[in-house]
């Protein structure tokens, strides 16, 4: 599977983590060796952490179960969701390197058109590194930094410095990442469409963002990174990455910098149980109504400088305008606040 | 070239027209016969009207020079460029269709990756007949209406109906639409990226409109695509399609209109000459500094109904806020105003 044709990422061999979530054995590592070998990995044990959780040899990691999130977090450990993939984001607050790459257990290496295995993290480090072009102008030819692109003719010449992009937010062939509603209408649809692109979401625009196959510059915006409060306990799952990315997407752009989606993929090897799905998601299906409207029109103030304040000021209005919605929401808005407050002990020199 | 494998569009026999500017022999026509013969060509002679331009046998025309267009729009051809291809929106104004799709002469059959010849027209037909998603939410599959794709997880149901799709962009392989001091600098670059995907740009987000391989509703839109004073006796050239891609767009978001980038591909085969483009671009480039943040900021009431009520709108307020950069604008902005009165002369029944 490895051969010697593989190249490793060239870069950030001590600038980035990866965070995985999981609650089994960690098999799937092994297509990914030649890829991942040379970086540190943060598991996040989920559910029983009496259960071992096997990491294939040769890999660097250190693994932290329910346990030790309690012990290192103390009280404010409530913050972290149990049972359900939402607990990664403590991966992101315990790590010290400048990017993160986090990736679900059953996602695998996808191959390109050309039948060649996609170095994933290696396009996330391309895309982390290169500009984004969020100011409401979108280039058509796409990613004007790539390779082979550039602005087109009318991209105003001012803009085309560009950004600091803060997330990669990758894709994924074979299995997609729907609803279970949608789930439940085409259970055999596949994506099979390898589209040869990566783009800036402009400033002002929202987007469901996946955590299977994310990478971010947790330096500019790790503490928006919170994945919220689901599973055991909640009135709702599998709505955690979806609620990082609109709070995100909202710092981001208060703070301007650049969110790209695209390129690279992943091969999602298996759909998971629609009708499952469907009990943990109805109310968010239900609530996502008024939550978008929220995120479109929430506006931080100027005096928020640092992610922090912008996501405590987020919080805030959380608590104010959702709260009515359900209570639901005042638990998470004091989740919020103390995800900041345990994120803060932990990086004390955090900007 | 044609071939029995060539498929042809299946629909709108009679609800498009092909609108072609051109200064030469329409030799071009050749290899795109077994995709356009069957729809009428609206050809707009562009320079010496006394010059005899060759159409291909076969295929059915109108043809408009100078002569033409100062006969049928009397004082009113004032609002229509000479000797720029700004002058093929006069065959917007005399189409009766309820489509356009315009290309250049110098814009030829692509393949894609598979080797098969691309039926532009087809592509964009299905761009046309499907619906946009505007609405500051982006899918991160690309456009959800595509075979094989849909909604993503966390994509609000209530704006999955969508919205009406007014244009269609397509793009170029080979000669990318670079402005002159980007083929200065690259000479040698070529657009070799096919990237398989269309995309909704969102409400309130710009983009430059390339006139090369457009398509659009000309019911919904048709008013708006307007482009401008250009060329002979004009202090400005090469911008007629980002003006026109700009106006659109505003009264686009205002109206609920969505516009759609991306696929079909032609072949663009010829650079033009940087030089001469430098010439005509210069102050375009030093202009669009400020257009950019004018249409960023324009607003159209909600008094404002029609498209052609936007429009006069819009250049009311070219001329108040962009007639202190350029008396230009002034001039432009009175243009604006004499094209919708000739659309409307010439469209009586129109909206």
């Amino acid at each position: 599977m490895a051969g010697s044709s593989v190249k490793p990422t060239p870069v950030l061999k001590d600038e980035l983590d990866i965070v995985i979530p999981t609650i089994r054995n960690l098999d799937f590592l092994e297509m990914w060796r030649p890829f991942f070998e040379q970086y540190h990995l943060i598991i996040v044990q989920d559910g029983d952490p009496s259960k071992i959780i096997k990491v294939p040899e040769g890999f660097d990691y250190e693994l932290y179960n329910r346990n030790d999130i309690n012990r290192i977090l103390g009280p404010k450990a409530s913050c972290i969701s149990f049972k359900d993939s939402a607990c990664r984001c403590f991966g992101y607050m315990v790590s010290k390197k400048k990017y993160i790459y986090t990736i679900d257990d059953d996602c695998f290496v996808a191959k390109n058109p050309s039948g060649e295995q996609i170095n994933a993290l290696e396009q996330h480090i391309k895309n982390l590194l290169s500009p984004s072009t969020p100011f409401f102008f979108f280039n058509t030819l796409y990613d004007p930094y790539r390779e082979g692109a550039d602005f087109v003719r009318g991209y105003p010449f001012s803009l085309r410095e560009g950004a600091p992009t803060a997330v990669s937010h990758g894709l994924w062939l074979n299995i997609p990442d729907y609803d279970a509603p949608t789930q439940l209408v085409k259970p055999r649809e596949r994506n099979t469409r390898y589209v040869d692109t990566v783009l800036t979401i402009p400033k002002g625009t929202l987007f469901p963002m996946c955590g299977m196959n994310l990478g971010f510059n947790r330096e500019l915006i790790g503490p928006a990174m919170y994945f919220g409060l689901m599973g055991d306990g909640q009135p709702i799952g599998r709505y955690d990455d979806m609620w990082a990315g609109w709070c995100m997407k909202v710092i981001c752009d208060h703070m301007g910098y650049g969110v790209k989606t695209g390129l690279p993929y992943i091969w999602h090897s298996k759909a998971s149980n629609p009708f499952v799905n469907l009990k943990k998601e109805y109310k968010g299906i239900y609530w996502q109504e008024d939550l978008i409207p929220f995120f479109q029109s929430a506006v931080l103030p100027k005096e928020c400088v640092t992610v922090q304040q912008c996501y405590i000021e987020l919080a805030k209005q959380v608590k104010e305008k959702l709260g009515k919605i359900d209570p639901y929401f005042i638990k998470l808005a004091d989740a919020m606040v103390t995800w900041i407050e345990a994120w803060d002990e932990l990086n004390s020199t955090a900007k």
